[in-house]
């Protein structure tokens, strides 16, 4: 039985349905959305309930925050990317996640941001799975 | 003459003349964007050449989650919005700056990312003044 405070946290369905797993963190289960535009990674703290930052502990809040800035910092060595994007929106999946994005120039959104921008194009082939392993690599 | 980490730091012209100044925090400057379709905030750490939030400190990434977090909670607290929404992009203005920003279902952009959703529209007469008082009294 699962004790603690992750104790009946499930993953929100859409989340579910859009990105695919990648590995455990401390705090966040790391996901990848399989959307082939954009390098894009997310953070799902497992927290049942949480909807902001704010919502969970100051401890919780400085993990994420480990684990978010140790994930972007793997995604542009990976990538090589112009500029990382992180965000925590929640407008549609109101369950507490964290974007981490890999831009260039020459992406399908650049500059503007990634979020509601035309449809996802999910990987081709083993894309997504070399994707996932070069990542898991670099952690 | 300035001293220590944040000697040498000059705020981006494009911040400055899209936001005005709210307050000091202990690592940010927090400031307002002259943007009244939505209750907006930018805090923006006084680190030169810093451009992901990588590239501070792990002391200064915690300062910073610290600051923003209690940004957002107090701009939800006094806009009652429905959701906060924080990202750091930088795809134009590259000087590290974190955005804090209050969605409603009713707003120009719900349920898309403000960055980049049409033109900013400056408050009129002391609507501006009225809204960085507010959040001034609520942190």
């Amino acid at each position: 039985m699962l004790r603690g405070l992750n104790a009946g946290f499930a993953l929100d369905a859409r989340l579910e349905a859009d990105s695919e797993p990648l590995m455990w963190l401390g705090l966040c289960e790391l996901r990848v959305m399989n959307d082939r535009r954009f390098p894009w990674l997310i953070l799902v703290p497992q927290r049942p309930g949480a909807e902001e930052i704010h919502d969970i502990t100051p401890l919780d809040q400085a993990m994420l925050t480990f684990e978010t800035n140790m994930v972007a910092q793997a995604l542009k060595r990976v990538t090589g990317c112009t500029k990382i994007n992180t965000g925590a929106l929640g407008n549609i999946v109101r369950q507490l996640h964290v974007h981490v994005v890999a831009r260039n120039e020459n992406d399908a959104a650049w500059p503007g941001p990634v979020w509601g921008h035309g449809a996802r194009e999910p990987y081709a082939g083993e894309d997504l799975h070399r994707f996932i392993e070069t990542v898991k690599a670099a952690l």
